[in-house]
């Protein structure tokens, strides 16, 4: 299997934990892919992803496989199942919804990135870059409430956080988070413990 | 269960059509909710959902699921299982992964949307919005070609894909999608037949 990859992606980071953790991680290449909005990328957007998004999960017979959520669930099925999702019941549930919860803040942190450093300047609109800022904040103050998430069993909600916190260190290091939220901070050192969590902290920007 | 509703909105039409498939429409309470970028909707930020997103499934015990994708899981777990996301097998992945597609390709149009109307004009960027409306029309495109999805069973895929073609029509209704995509026309006349997807066709804006 193939992966589209970036080192800076928290979405590709992610999949690269779940393989590690279901022991996958040796059957999958890493290539390489760099996308941006208003850059083209024809030969990705032709033939891997439209939508001009990474990770994508290139199976052996050409199939793709996305997004990132997805591919997480792939492979955890592979692995046998139940071992990042849990497999039934409100368990199951809440750590399918938490994780949306999760995705959509590094999609709103990505606006944000993408309105201050991609926009051209004079296009830039502050009460946009708020909202989607006020919206990855008011995620996080919500799971420093979630002692069952900070201090429960290894899962895909537990990923995703470790994956937002780290992509709030690497692109908005001054938003202050560790101060604003101590159990998420005391939360990411302990992850920081985990191999898997460990090895894909992203390269300082 | 109560799920906050818009009828414009694409992702909650497909919450809605796949309650009424799968028999459980009349256990749900729709709750009329607004929220768009910029304008502020406190009470639903803190007490329902930080991104500002909806739809959002509100299960009697106060849980909430989110987002549109899981709640249509949940909906099909609670009818059984395999009635709109095959149970296993590459048909799973398949369906998944085109649902992702679709999905990525309504918050591409969902972002075209706010570049558009919600945006003040002099800060609009046209190169992001033509990225974007790319990204749609690219996966429109593709599915043109998706004989397997166009003529297949009833499932999460082709309810993404009427939502997609509904939204178009909503929204950017001069865009031709029809004329380039003639198969995608054909599939989505033959969808209207069924009474889930006629009922929920958004109003006229």
């Amino acid at each position: 299997m193939k992966l589209t990859f970036s080192p800076a992606s928290p979405f590709a980071r992610k999949v690269r934990i779940a393989a590690i953790e279901t022991g996958l991680i040796d059957k999958i290449e890493l290539v390489p892919a760099t996308v941006a909005p208003g850059t083209a990328n024809d030969a990705y957007t032709r033939d891997i992803n439209p939508l001009k998004k990474l990770p994508v999960l290139i199976l052996d017979d050409g199939d793709v496989i996305l997004d990132s959520y997805v591919i997480v669930e792939y492979l955890d099925d592979l692995a046998g199942g139940g071992k990042l999702i849990p497999a039934s019941g409100p368990a199951r549930w809440k750590a399918k919804a938490d994780h949306s919860l999760l995705q959509g803040m590094l999609d709103s942190m990505l606006l944000c990135r993408y309105e201050k450093m991609v926009r051209p300047q004079g296009l830039q609109w502050q009460a946009w870059y708020d909202d989607h800022w006020n919206r990855a904040w008011a995620g996080m103050a919500r799971f420093e409430q979630r002692e069952d998430v900070l201090s429960g069993p290894f899962n895909v909600a537990q990923i995703g956080l470790v994956c937002v916190l780290g992509y709030a260190d690497l692109r908005f290091s001054d938003c202050g988070w560790r101060k604003a939220y101590p159990k998420l901070d005391t939360f990411n050192q302990k992850m920081l413990e985990r191999p898997s969590v460990k090895i894909s902290v992203p390269p300082p920007a």
